[in-house]
This record gives C-alpha cells, structure tokens and sequence, in this order.
C-alpha cells in the first residue's frame, strides 16, 4: 500500500469497530484492515484482473440499473466510476495484496468501496461519503464475493488466453519460416544425444511448429468451459439475495461488455464449489510449456559452442554474454524461457493443490489461483513472442558444420541397413571405426556402394520421403 | 526376474560380446544384460501394456507378412506368439524393470527375444534357436524401439482411458441417485467452513455429479489425440530402413487389431520426439483427481463425527476402523481414494519434467512416462469404482441433524438481507446470538416474520430456486 | 522499467553495436538491452537481493582498492555508490526482470552500470561518463556474474532466514502461551475427522508449538551450507582471471561488510556449479510450510462453525467476512497462510527443477531460484507472524462447547478398554448409541463406574498422564 | 491378493459381521474386507517395511511379556511368529494393498491376523482359531495403529537410509578415483553450454563427489529426527490404553530388536499427528536426486557423439543399443538414473502434499507417504550403485578430442584478460573467429605471447590453481 500523502483522515466503520482511513482514498475500512491482515507477498494485482473485476461491477450495475434496482443516477455514477477502473484509472487504488485469506472478500470489499468513492465524487459529494454511495449496498448490490471474483478472474483468464494465441501464432509462423529455409540442410539426427540416422534440419523446426500447432489448438479449446461463469448465484450458487431476473440478465450484460463469449452456467451452486475449470487450463498451459522447455532446449544443444559444441544453427544474439569472457554470446532467450516453463509448471502445482482443497460450498484458496494463472499466461505469452521475435526468426544453419557432421558420423550406415543386414551394417561401422575411415568411404572401400549412390541415398529428397521404396537399393552390392 | 529353476544355460551373444542365459527362458542375452543394468524398482510392467505392446508386433510381424517381406510360416508363428502374448500367456518373461535407460530399447529387446523364442518353438525348434527366428532381424522387423514402444504405450492409455470412463460414468450415476434422493433434505451451507446460507442436500451431490460429468467429457475427449502413432517411423520418424508400403499399412493393422481408433501421424519426426499429448491426458487425470479429492474432503467433513462432527451424512460402514477404539468407524474409502489422487498428481509431475526434457530426436525419459501414465489409470479407475460401489450407493441423509443445523445456525437470515437490509439483519443476528435465540425465533421476536413465513422460506422449494421474485417477502414486515 | 522522463539521452555501445539510453539513466546499453530482450514477469528484483548484491559488489571494491588492483580514489567512489544501493537508494535503477537468461548476467550488469553511473558522478563526472568509471573494468573488476550473483544471492537468502527465525520464535512462543492457558479444557480427540478419545486443548498447542521448534532448529541449521561462497572464483570456480590475493581476501571482506558468517566454499569449482544447497534449504523450508499448512487447517476446522460446526476454539476476528451474508467472521488468516504454504511448496518444485537441470560448469537457471527462494521466505515469514500476532495470541477456547462434545461422543468409551476389554466396550458403545444415552450414563447403567470414577478418569490430570497405572480401574465393575 | 488355493473356508466375524476366510489364510476377516475395500494399485508392501512391522510387533510382545501383561507361552508364540515374518517367511499373507484408507489400520490388521493366526499355530490349534491367540486382544495389545505403523515406517526407513548412506558412499569413491585419473586432461569449460574458460577433467569428477559428499553427510544427518518414535502413544500419543511401565519400556525393546538408535519422542500426541520429520527426509532425498540428475545430464552431454557430440569422455558400454541403429550405444545407466530421480522428486511431492493434509489428532493419509518413502530411497540406492559399478567406474577420458576442443575454441583467451585487458580481448577473439586461426595462433601472430607461454598457460598445473599470481603474465607482451 503506498504512504498516505496526507495525514488527513476519515472515521470508517464496520462490523468490528471503527478507523481512521486517509481522507484522500478512494478505499476505505474493509480495505485497510485487509492490507493490515496480509503484508504477505508485496505483490500487486494483476492489471487484466483488475480490468476483469471493473467490467464485472459494471454489468451489475447495469443490471441493477435496468430493471430498476438501483436508482438511474446512482446507477450511473456507478457504471461511469466501473468505467474509468477498466480503463486503468485509479489502479493505485486497489492496494489488497494478492496473497488474502476470505476468498476474496478482500480485493472484492477494495473494490467495492474504490468505486463506491469515485462514484461519490462523480455524484458530486466526497470520496468518503458513504451514505451517497455505499460500497455493499449499492455498488455491492445483488452480489457476493463468491460469484463475483472468480467471474472475473474467468474474464481476465479470457482476455490473456486471447493474447496468448496471438503469441502462440506468431510463433508458429516463425518456425515455419525456418522450416521452408532449411529443407536443404542435410544433417545428423541424434537420438539419447547419440549419433544416429540422417535427416534434413527443416525437420527440426517443423517438429516444433507442429507441437506449436497442437497447443494453439489446444488453448482455443481450452476456453469453451472457462467461459462459464457463476455471476448472479451470489454466496454458494442459489442465487441466494438476488432477484430472479437480475440472475438471469447479469451474463449477458459482462458478455456484452467484455466482448466476450461468456454466460452463465448451467449448475451455479457447482460452478461456486469446483475450481477445476483452472486445473485444466493450467494442464493445457504446461503442456505448452513443455513443449516450449523442450524446444528451448534443443536450440541450445544445435547452438551450443561456436567452437567445441555442435554449433548446427546459430542463434541471433541478443547481448553480449559475460562479464568477463570476451565475446561470449549465450542462448539467453531459450535460457529466460526455460525458467519460464518451469514457473508454469510450478503454477501448476499451486492451482492444482488449490483447485484440490475447496471445502464445501467454497474454494477458499481461490486468491492463490488468481494470482499465479494470470502469472502463467504472461509468461507464456513473453516466451512465445520472445523466442518468435528474438530468435526463432534470426536463426541459421551453420550449413557446413551440418555436412562435416554427416562426413563423420557412422550415421549414414543406417541407411544401408535395408539393403545390407543389421549385422552387415553393424560390422561395416565396426571397421570404420577403426579404420578411420567415414561411412561413406568405407561402403566404398568395402566396394557395397558407388559415390553416386551414396549421394543419392544421402540427398535431402531421399531422407525427407517417408520409408524406402523397392528397387532403390539396387545400385548396392550385397557384401 | 524370477530365479531360473535350472542351471541349464545356453550361450547368446550380441556386439558386446556373449552370456551365459536360463535354457528355459524364451528372453535371451539382450534381457539378461538389461536386468543386470536396472535393478531399480522391482516393479513390472503394467499388464495392459504388455498386451498393447504385443499387440504392436503383431500389427508389424501381420504388415510384413502381408506385404511378402517376411516368410509366410515364420510369420505365422511370430503373429501366434505375439497373440499368445496378448492373450496375457508368458507374463513372467516380461522381466525388464520399468525404470531403465535406453527410451524402451530394454523392454522392445525382452518382446523380440520372447516373441522369438516362442515362435522357434512353435516352428519345432528350440526357443534358444535364434537363427531360426532372429529376435532383431525377423521379430523387430523393419522397426525401433521408437515407434514401437510410443505406440504400444498410446495403445494401453487407450484401453485403459475406456475402463476409466466406464468408472466415472458408474460413479455419476451413483451420484445422480443420491441427488435424486436429497431434494427435501434441507441445510446449512458452509463456506470457508462458516456457516453460510440454508441450502438443500441433492445440491451437494448434484454438484459433485455435475463436476464429474465434465471430467467424463474430458476423458472422452482427450483420446483425440492420443490416437494418432508413431509406427512405421522407425527410429526418428523419417521410417528409415522401413518400406514405403510397410510404413503406410501397419497403423491400420495395429487399429484391426486393437479395435481403436488409432491412426498413423502425420509428421512422424514430430510424433517421435514430442510427448506433450502425455501431458495432456494427463493434466486432464489431474483434473479428474482434483475433482475427486475435494469430492472426498466434502464426504469426510459431512460425515465427521458420528457425535461431535458434522454428521449430516452417513457412509456406509467398510470395515471396522480401530485396533484400539471400540466401535469407530473411518471413513476408509474417501481416504484411499485422496491418497490415489495425490499419487495421479505426483504422477503428473514426473510426465510432465519426463516430457519436457527431451533432447532432439527423442525423449530418452519415456519408460518413466510408461510406469507412471499407467499407474494414473489404474489409480483413478479404482477411485471412482470404490467411491461409486462402496461409498456413494449407500450414502445416507442425516435428516434431523441437518434441521437441527438449520435451526441452530444464523444462516436462514441471510434470506432476509432483500427483504430487510445487509445492516438490519447484521443487528438481527447479533441480538440472536446475544440473547440464544434461533434466527427464526428472533425474527418473530422483532415481528419480521411470522412462523408461516420462515417456513416458507426455508421449503426444500423455494430454497432450490434461483433468485427471489417480486412479492415473496411481502409478508415480512420491515423492521 | 519506469518510462524516461526526458527524451535526452547519450549514445553507449557494446561488442554487439550501439544504443541511445535515458540521459539521466545510471544504468547503460547493457541494461537496457536485456530490458528489451525479457518482458516476462513484471517483478521487480527482491530488496534483500538488491541490498546484497550490493553489499557484495562492495566487498570486491574493497578487496580491490586494499590490495592496490584498484585506485583509491576510484575505488572509494564505487565504495561509496555500492553503500547507497545497499542503503536503498536508486532501487528504481534496477530495472531488469527477474525472468532472464544469462544466468543473472544481466542484473550483474544492471548493478555494474548503476554502479559506475553513480560513481561517476560521485567523482564529479557525468552519469554516463563509461570512461572515468567503467562498469565492467572497474566495478567488474576481478568478478564474473557467476561467482557475484550467487554470492549475492546467499547473502540475501541469509539476511531473511534470520527474519523467518524471529518469526518462528515468535509463533512458537505464541502457541506455548495458549498452551498454558487451556491446560484444564478437556475435549474429544479426533482422528480421521472420527470422534476417537479424550484429551485436553493445550495438547493442540503443544502439538502445534513443538512442531514449530523443530522448524526452528531446520532453519538454523540450514544455514550451514548455504554461509559457503564462490566468490573470487570468476567464470567457473577457478579464479581464473583474478589475482590469488584477491581470491583469498574478498569473501573475508564480505562476511565483515555483511555481519554474516560467509566464508569462501573449499571446491569453488563444484560451489559454481552445484546448487543443491538451495534445493536443501527450500525442501527446510517446505517443511515449515507443512507444518503451518496443518496448522491452519487444524485452526479452521476447530473453530467451524460458529453454530453448526466444531467451534471448540474462537479465532479473533480480523475483517467483516462477508459482502453478502451478514455477520459472518472468516478464518482469512489459517486461509491466507494456507495459500502462502502451497506457493513454497510450488516454489520448491521450480527450485528443485531449476537446481537439477544445470548443465556441466553452470547453471543457467539461477535467476529463477533467486527469484522464488527470498519469495518463498517472505512468505513464511509473513505466515509466522500473521498467525502469532493476528491469529494465535487472540485464541479462546469455547470450554462448554468442548464439554459438550465429551458428553455427547463415545470417545470415553476407549478409556475404559483397559477395565472391560474391547469387546465390552464395543458392546457398550452399541447401546449407549442405541439407547442414546451417554456413554457416561450407559457405564453406570450397566454398573460398571460411578459418576465419581467417570470424572475422575475424564479429568484434564489423568487425561495429560501418558498411559494407566495399576490400580486405577479398581472402582470399575468389569461386567 | 493370490487366489485361494482351496475353496475351504472358515467362518470368522467383526463387529460388521461375518464373512468366509479361505481356510489355510493366516490372514482373516479384516484382511478381507481391506482387500475388497482396496483393490487400487496391485502394489505390495515394501520387504523392508514388512520387516520392520515384524519389529515393531515384536517389541510390543516382548514388553507386554516381559512385563507380565501377556501370559509367557502366548507371549513367546507371538514372538516366534514376528520373527518369522521379520525373517521374510509368509511374506505372501500381507496382502492388504498399500493404498487404503483408515491411516494403515487394515495393514496393522493383516499383521494382526497373520501373527495370531500362525502364534496359534505354534501353540497347536489351528491357525484360524481366534479364540487361542487373539488378533486384537493379544498380538495388538496395548497398540492402536496410530502408533504401530508409523514406528514401523521410520524402522523401516532408518535401515534404507542406512543402505543408502553405503551406496552414495561407493559412487564418491568411484568418483574420486575418476578425478585423480584426470589430473592431466586439459579440456574446455562450457558455461550455458557456450564454449568459455579452460580447465581440466579432475575437476569435472571433483565437482560430482564433493556434490556427493554434502549428499552423503545430509543423509547421515537426517537420521537424528526420524529416529524418535511414538510408540507406547496408541492412539494419539496420550497412551490411553496402555500401561505406563509398557509405554516407558517398549521403544526401548525396539531399539534392542532393530540395532537401531529409536527411541521414544518426547511429545507423543506431537509425535503422531505431525508427519513434517518425512517431508525432510525426503527433501534430503530430493536434494541428492537433484545431484544425481545433473551428473547424469553432464555424462550423458560429455559423452555425447561419438561423432557428432561432445565425446570428451567415454561410457563403458552396458548393452547394444539400438533396435535398429547397427553399433550404437546409448548412456542408459545415466538415462535411468534420471528417471529415479524425477520419480523422487515427484515422491516429493506426494510425500509434502500428504504431510500437510493431516488433520488433528491424526494424518489420515500416511500410507501413501509410507508406500512413496521406501520407493525413493530404493531408487536412490539402485541409482548411486548403477552410477558406480556400471558407470563412473568405467569412464575414461577422450584426452585428443579434450586436447582438440581446446585448440579449436576460443576459451583460452579469457585466460589472457588480466594481461590485455578485456577490450583487446574481445578484439584478438574477434580477429582469430574472422581468420579461422585459433586463439594460440592469433595471439602468437599477434606478438602478444610465445608458443612457450601459451603453453605454460594451459598446463594442467596452471589451470587448477586457484587465482593468477603477480608475474605470470610478464612473457605476454601488451598490445
């Protein structure tokens, strides 16, 4: 919470007792007993949710503004003060730190009485009058904690899963990129970083698009269910407080809002209880970032030297690297996206043991859950767009040391394996090995194959079809 | 592995030389080195991957027959020793420990030399006769471990995926009764462990069904894309060393076979190397073992006591729950069943870091995946089984203590807050509770309400419908 | 990065090209390059860290100044600015995110331009003047990022163990004092949620607070390992680049710069690389976090309720837990420590992966457990202190409810297995249970005790004894 | 549970009812129901842990004997049939599933039966007559599970620990002698796998076994906390039910039976709920995982190749490797190893997630932590045993391809910093990268050292000393 300027204050009170509160916030009583109660993390909101918890308000306000619940002016005063908090106004205001016990109650009171102060002002009267404009009973009106929070920690969850498709595509598209520069580049293929068949490094980044492919697919569904909402079932989903008809029109007004495919759910007493919902959203966020630790770890294998690693594809780099070795570059981005991956899938672990322990009508852990998954989908996001922006599309094949590769590995000799035996083959590499001589020569010296053929059998067109076809074996001699 | 009961041996040897291996045993030195090398866990493998992985070579030895590559009779004798393996038959010469290096090559190898084995039997030879069914050259093939071992693992997920749905389908429809059973059962609903507002029973159970429903979906849909294999890619996915024919044919023996879905993928080099679909299904067993474990923690609480708990439901009686306290009985079954999802969660963390550290060509931690996916399964099957038929179908209502609960709680006023104002009813509950009386009796006491009225309010009716309409408190006199 | 006020800037360069930078920034091209390159998180870099990265940049200044590496008056202006950013000043000069690759290069660097800014202008110069104070010359000076950021890194870890300490001992001795208040509650033991045997309440809080004492005792003894530092042992360990005086002398001047008892690891190569100890300390702290995590849990239940549930304890009320049910009282402080103790348990998984995926002389991943270890430790500090001061020291005991509960439960029954045996009393129990008298009444209905021996058996005295002695049952009429 | 080889049954009844046990069972009726109750995992009890429940069970008889509690031949009876099963005889009776609810009642119960049943035995009745030695009156006299099983789990684990310490011991070995061979190998680090500094091979096995060594003295150390045991509590540590010269005596006969250091915990109540000493001791497990895993990837990087990788050291070859791939030979042992180690830190998790959730007088899921326990420390010790025998021990260094990498790579120059400073450094590197000469070259054809001086710069003795010392650059000549 920032230093009060002033020490001007107000009296607020409540159900325990009463304190002095800076007259010049806009929060009141609620709020400073709860940033009293938690100096746990240091942390503050995350700006998409407090953007989501400004347009929930608002559509209850229209709500209640429309069938009449609320007075038209009163109402107004409301909405426009909704407006400006989604706008990003007044985002010093909301002080609660992310870390609360109450489920929420917390940030939602902050809220409350955040707006109940700038609709105060906007009606004309002082931030601290709370006759004007109540923060429960007006700007709280019909609802609880308990189905406002988590409808917009889904709306917030909606809004960033939109913007990590948008980084998830850009990513794809830039390793596609790569996989039409490199269909040339013949290559060694490793596997348990062992030396082990031919390929062509287009391969590689085509690999990775279409992991990239399956989790944009994968977060385009994954929010057909976060977009059901508990909005208007107040304390435990029976509506409990609210008039029937504000319940069945509060969906649709945070729909229109938000522009967002929300609506209510079906069974509001189970949408109040369960926080699965996040589980799988999580899973699916971990299942990118798996796909993003993985891929950030090969590109520092192929990049790995320039001198002594196998330095297969050159990285852009980004800045220099030590501060000691002279002209060090290092593979910073897969290394920042790396870390990334894993705070997701720690992330995980959080939502998941939160998610677990709802007791009841309740998930009381729920402030947990809103603070790391919107953790999740930023970092995502930035390590898509990073590794699109900043490597994926500065990347190159280092063409020769491919070849050199494929020149001295026993690789090649796979491929003869069709036409040779396993245990031809195994013998050949054996003599190779300790001959010195490459695959290649050897075939030649033990007179199985021409120069010609091996060319072929080692173009990019040959390895890039899929298995062998009869008869091209044919210019190799049986030993 | 079980200790050779003779120590009639014969000589089998390989590139790294030779061993002495049980004359009686169908494995061969392969095996042997195998078991020599791990000796980690003592587990087995999963009976239903055994099966799958039979399966697999079978769809292979069937695809080479078919296609001429291999003999007629020598196939014939690899597709029945693969059946019998399928068929469970030879279980004990599955000795390879789960946890072992080589991304499966241990486990593929103990296949080729069993499978070869039998078949030399069944050819009249002896089952050591490996030149007449070679476990390399004829069993495997034109395969790897690593299209053959992902394959047989996607395989068993498959099969046992269907056992889990049938599982969790028995369990919402046990789910379901009791609902249908609860709807007159009113109480009160706690959140945070509070007591909150008056609610109904069914709505408890309602709302696990209806989170079990979504989970039912997710299995159901999450098989998508486990279907999709990597057979006929051979070592990297490139199908190298396989024929073009074998390639696009085997898939659809294995689907034959199997009666699954399953299909060749389309980019095998990406279907090799990326195990993110592992992480996914399992992310959504995680969600399941979310959904159950808060389903247990709710089925303990509601039936804590039997004295001095909650008490409001009864479990039915299991086993006798003390060697020292007469009479106690625990709540066995919800009990197990956390334990099993923590296991599935536990399990979720070593897929996804197995996952996320594949190097290049190939995820080298895949066997750990393959124990653990499994394990999951079996887990989560035997959870919603157990919970189904010997919890849930004998669940029953604890009538007069849940109105004993609704009676001596302050939740009913919050059904006054519309009638009467979030600050009325504040002071209406602390006078009840000052002066010992119920909400009900208060609220008569200061003339709100009549006896009638409360009544009504509380009804199993009124208390399911969502939201209050106009007039229903017309009765109410505010105070 | 806080946004430029001025458009002046000053042109800087480095081995990668050249980039305009903020005319009043202390920070340079180094920065401001890896500000661009890592948008992750958002966070800022942790005060203890700061305040010891500072600390540390110091002692080399001094090691460097003192053994003559280092002009004097050069020297006493990076001292000097060091000093200020210990102090917390320029903190807004710290502006990369926590999130990067390089292994904190970047931050190192933060630090040696501000350093170098300030120092600059300490002498005289221009913030920007890179000649007169050369951030990676001078400021850098016999350093590497690699011996610099870990160093830092525990002395900051260091700093707030001692702050987690005083909190735990004050928790500890928060509980000890409710243990002595509540010697004379006698109450039900439960295990598994099960009415199971008498005991009395300071037996909760003894439970509670000897657990504590042995977090205590973790935690200070976790400091032993982590008090070894690699400073002085440049890129990998081997000092390579730094002169041997200054080796041996700077962490000395470190420990006396910090007050804490660092000393220089025997093998630096191994401490540069391994980060183990971190994955020790946390798995402590992981500890501490279970335990409080049972605590919180244990509190929330014991005080449920207030009509409906156990509420054999009250926990003061911190904030009005309700915007919708009036007068409700939430456990948010159990809640908010709940939460605080999943997010270390998921910071130990990113820790623990971080830690174990270092690769040959470094690990890459550091930043990341830089980044969630001081989290993790301010989490639990908070915890502490939050439960002692808000939560522990305001506990009462709700003695007639605990009574109560004695009355109404069989629990007693066990008390008396030793006179009647288990059979007896299981008979007992069935028809206290029956005939719905207590088992206190159906003991003297069956005539096996008088009320005398029944209150003496259940007094706090004979309940706290640990097991019977002979004699004792004597008044008892075995059936 | 193995089929019943008889349909003979006898009738044996609790207090639920009754039910038909297969007649030549030792186990009986509460066995039976677990079995059903529990048909999760197909697991069974670790040997270990059977071993110590028979110690445990022995000790109990033995001080209710000894203290004239238990009549001397039933005592002794007891006492035979405990040893036996701690000798590893009817090991085929415990057959309770280690997933199960009820905090390990039903495996104390199978203990129970199965030493009352074969006690009656060697008394001469029949092995199902419950009336001669009685499963709860006799064998589980003066115990509650409560007690019993975790005692039994520390024994247990006390004894891994013990193996574990032996093998972890053996792999530093192994390393040390790997580290005196190396001395002379001048090779060149990576850091963030980029090429950097050089150094030699010994100091890459130096870094492995002082990393061991912490892990060694870190599971010496936790055995101090689990050692203390909570029997003589029953059944949550008040001792109700027991006699208090048993209670005082038992763990010491525990201690006599097991060569173990156990004794009684001081806070008994404290002792039973609280399962944070497991959580430790896990956490020292995770931390030397986390040790194992990064050696694991570091040989599995050094060996990689052997064409195309790094090939700095060689693993002796444990088995063929491919399937496919003629003469390739994969690091499984390193591979494995990984897979026990993400298991344990998955174990981890399970183990912290359970721990945490105990509630009140009990932890309800201990069985989980007692199945998840002896599973890490197996893994552990198999893998520090696999590391060594079949690993390290074979490992020999690839001196020319060290010698080569060196020469190739640019990692000398950052030797030549102190002398030339970093800009002219970062030129020389820049220059040699653009010429294609190596930095030796560039330096000599630059004029700023000698061959002799390089050289003497790059010799091993050079390289291991900690720190430049004034004058050995004097040959260089500045630029």
């Amino acid at each position: 919470m920032s230093q009060p300027e002033t020490e001007d204050t107000r009296t607020e009170h409540d159900g325990l007792g009463q304190l002095e509160v800076p007259a010049d916030a806009y929060w009141g009583i609620h709020t400073l007993r709860a940033v009293r109660n938690f100096p746990f993390s240091g942390h503050g909101l995350h700006p998409a949710f407090i953007r989501a918890f400004a347009q929930v308000k608002l559509a209850c306000a229209r709500a209640n503004t429309r069938l009449g619940f609320m007075d038209q002016e009163l109402g107004q005063a409301v909405m426009d003060a909704c407006e400006e908090l989604a706008q990003g106004e007044h985002a010093d205001q909301i002080v609660v730190d992310p870390f609360q016990g109450g489920a929420g109650t917390s940030t939602n009171m902050n809220f409350n009485e955040v707006i109940a102060g700038r609709a105060a002002e906007l009606l004309g009267g002082d931030r601290g009058d709370r006759e004007l404009v109540h923060p429960i009973r007006d700007v709280n009106m019909h609802q609880s904690t308990n189905d406002v929070y988590p409808t917009a920690l889904k709306v917030a969850v909606l809004g960033l899963l939109d913007k990590l498709e948008r980084a998830i595509s850009r990513l794809q598209e830039s390793l596609q990129k790569r996989e039409s520069d490199m269909r040339d580049v013949v290559k060694v293929a490793r596997t348990e970083l062992i030396d082990a068949v031919p390929m062509t490094l287009d391969m590689t980044f085509s690999a990775f698009a279409d992991a990239i492919a399956r989790d944009r697919w994968r977060i385009f569904k994954c929010r057909e269910r976060i977009k059901r909402v508990n909005l208007g079932g107040t304390a435990i989903g029976t509506g409990l407080g609210a008039p029937r008809d504000y319940v069945l029109a509060v969906a649709g007004h945070l729909a229109a809002i938000t522009g967002l495919p929300v609506s209510r759910a079906e069974n509001l007493v189970e949408a109040t209880q369960n926080m699965d919902v996040f589980v799988e959203v999580s899973g699916m966020l971990k299942a990118l970032a798996t796909n993003l630790m993985k891929m950030a770890s090969d590109l520092r294998l192929l990049s790995s030297g320039p001198d002594t690693g196998l330095a297969e594809i050159n990285l852009p780099p980004l800045q220099c690297g030590s501060s000691i070795m002279a002209g060090k570059i290092n593979p910073v981005m897969p290394e920042a996206v790396t870390q990334a991956a894993i705070r997701v899938m720690a992330n995980d672990q959080a939502i998941t043991m939160a998610a677990s322990m709802g007791q009841l009508e309740l998930n009381h852990l729920l402030p947990l859950i809103a603070h790391a998954m919107p953790e999740s989908l930023d970092l995502l996001t930035a390590s898509c767009l990073g590794l699109s922006e900043h490597c994926i599309q500065g990347v190159t094949a280092n063409r020769e040391r491919c070849l050199e590769h494929v020149e001295q590995s026993k690789a090649l000799a796979t491929v003869l394996v069709p036409a040779l035996g396993y245990d031809h083959v195994e013998a050949l590499v054996a003599e190779a090995r300790e001959s010195g001589r490459s695959v290649r020569q050897q075939a030649i010296h033990m007179g199985v194959a021409s120069q010609e053929a091996v060319e072929r059998l080692l173009s990019p067109r040959q390895l890039c079809k899929l298995g062998f076809t009869p008869g091209e074996f044919e210019e190799l001699n049986k030993p």
